[in-house]
């Protein structure tokens, strides 16, 4: 049986009149797609139409719930509570949910987005109260989380929520040798080789370890890929990794059908 | 048997720091609550206390979709289009179910708001629009629309789209001889008389029909009768008709146990 | 003396993470600059970058006040009433006055947005009330207005305020020989040769006529003509315009220093 | 000549639909008004009637800008930067100046709210900033600020940008020894005993002094006092606070009118 891995990508961030993101053309590269859901960016008519192409391109269909904050694209931290958070998510799982019902299917996974994700990675009852929302939704949704140094943790709090999660890499982000993120702040945080992503997208797939930014050899194992189809250039990125994922004989597919 | 009546009233409709309604007072008076989705009122924290309440009581819930004006109360007509409507109901019906997933429970109906509702009630399309999205959601979802003189077309409207609607009565506005509302810019369209709204209620349950404007007799069937929990006074006119509709042995059910 | 005429175009539009038009590119091609503020686009950071921009090319500042629907850009009728729209503008106008104030710098105009401009063109009680708040803001601010059949009605509407009003040509738009622009909806609204439209403007300029869609030439005096500069066909149009004009021995001035 | 001291609450904080305040009551019985400008609460219909309630009362008029959080009421700390603030609050200055102007007079004052207050009391760059703007806007506004430990710093700002601050005192609340306020977390943070308030209030602006929590006696200048009017209770304190100044002789004006 071939290896199999899952990419991801945010997609239907647009709003409105403003386009961000070139969903039409990276939504047939990927296997599972985030989708905003009207706090951070989205509206009801872009979710819509991302639900549409998502189906259309048997890509998994996954709620990417943010903060309250369109003008801030939901990257700035917010002094929420846990109590704002589980009914922050709720609401918009539900509201993604309901494009999806419309077309009979049910949501794959779930993925917080830019400041919540962040708050999650560093603050596990974040995480734990995002796990409990989504089991309280639907059993069968995926969380998908950092792979990095809290993954035991992270595997406890969906066992309690009899949910799963999704462990997720970053193809053009170096990382430290405790296998977390290098911050965005430091030089040589994100990668712009397309060649030597694609070399470490295999690697991790083939071996399930990465080399950190001091040069160590880490364990990392991951199940999904985060791409991005922001640009031409992010996405000639995920046509290359897409490229030499089928050339090494890796299959991709949607993280609900990984074993 | 007993004959049966649905009470329904709006509800949910506060927003963060700022609160409307009565209610913790109103909600157990009623068997059908419709509950604002957060474009014109309403917020996930706000949803999440309205559907506790409401199941807490035995309160069939249900969702109020408006126009995405926030500042307007919803009530300001706007140029939307056919597949804009559909869209907002999708996002607002699917966002409240997620609240009543998280209690384990199904929605019993659709209630669209302010100018939604007017738009709705001077043009069919917006209601065959309506409908295709409720059924597409779940169809046990009850679409409400007002008693008048366009029944027809709303039965034909909700069988061709496999639901029910269920047609609601304006206990304290006036009506005209087809069955319209009095215009609410017209002297005696609202009704203040406590005992004399309660009699209406009771000979529309009994008799189904109410006196016209005009002093005509006129038929007209209902299924739920619309109440507010706005202010003190409103709540007391609640409490006069529930213990009218009481002693006459009628009993007040939510509308999706009605036969 | 040279012949004048004023170019102006709807810019400031971007919001967040999100952009429209090409601000950078166009700013310097015109003399007018109407900026957005924040109802259906815009917003403070980009008002501040829009103010220093235009300021930077000599161009002169102008509010864009538009409805408050972020979601929908300003385009859709709302049924806001007068003292609605009285407001909306003060707050606007006020706010963009704002980041003119912190260069020390007055506004020149004020043009009213999408559905809020057309609303004005059909509605002249909207034209007066709009140029009561220029009034009180500012009696040097300029409204801009459509130049069509009720150029004398808005005049007097200007005079009663102790305003100025600047009436508007939209270069790529047909008229109908009434002097009302050709509705977007019929064939041939649009103009898409940029030599043709090029001719069409210094026609205006030299001659103060058009050639109507049934093929009569109407007088038309305008004082500003509307460009866009949205995307790279459009910029391209503004360079077309702003070339024949030189050409032509047409000064483009900010409106406020037209005679 | 009698003592003088400014009484200052914040109002206007309603928005469409939604009201928050006693601000008809309130309005009459304090010298400066602090005006939400439609960020964390406000619309332009509220401002303007604002400004004409506080206009004929002879209230100084001062804008009381705060984060774009209006589900939050501007109460939870974001993560803007200097620039988003600087912005931020250039937008809801000039806002509210253009309400102002409608009636011919220019603002008094600006407070920052909620959070955005916290989060300049906690780092004085932010205050730097928001000098900045209100600097930049007119050099006759006056920031109000917290009088506490970090007076001088704040003397500084002002003096740097050639503006005057206003040092404000809570009536209401327990001071630590070092003259900063003990947190609401903890017990007895707000004082509930109108005598006593009224008391605390007298002495400070009889001998500039206010007793600490832990009995000592700590000097305390302030050139305003920071009064509610949100509900019936707040609004008998205010009464309370305005008789026994009066009772001691004690003028309630304007901070602008105060030497």
């Amino acid at each position: 049986m071939p290896k199999q891995i899952d990419l991801n990508s945010d997609v239907g961030e647009s709003f409105g009149a403003y386009k961000i993101g070139l969903d039409e053309a990276v939504i047939p590269l990927i296997s599972s797609a985030n989708i905003a859901c009207g706090f951070h960016a989205g509206d009801p008519l872009v979710m819509a139409k991302t639900v549409f192409l998502a189906v259309e391109n048997g890509v998994g269909l996954g709620a990417h719930p943010g903060l309250p904050d369109l003008m801030g694209f939901g990257r700035r931290v917010m002094d929420v509570s846990l109590e704002d958070i589980r009914h922050y998510v709720t609401y918009q799982v539900g509201a993604l949910q309901g494009f999806a019902t419309q077309r009979g299917l049910p949501l794959q996974h779930v993925k917080p987005h830019g400041a919540l994700y962040n708050m999650a990675v560093r603050n596990t009852e974040i995480s734990d109260a995002i796990a409990q929302i989504i089991s309280g939704q639907d059993e069968n949704l995926i969380l998908v989380a950092l792979a990095g140094p809290n993954r035991d943790e992270l595997e406890a709090i969906a066992t309690r929520h009899s949910i799963r999660v999704a462990f997720e890499f970053f193809a053009d982000r170096a990382y430290n040798s405790d296998g977390s993120l290098l911050s965005r702040k430091l030089p040589g945080a994100v990668l712009h080789d397309a060649k030597a992503v694609a070399e470490r997208v295999i690697k991790l797939v083939d071996h399930g370890s990465v080399t950190a930014v001091d040069g160590t050899e880490i364990e990392l194992k991951a199940d999904t890929i985060c791409v991005h189809g922001d640009n031409p250039e992010a996405l000639a990125l995920v046509k290359t990794i897409r490229t030499s994922l089928t050339d090494s004989g890796i299959e991709v597919c949607p993280m609900g059908t990984l074993p």
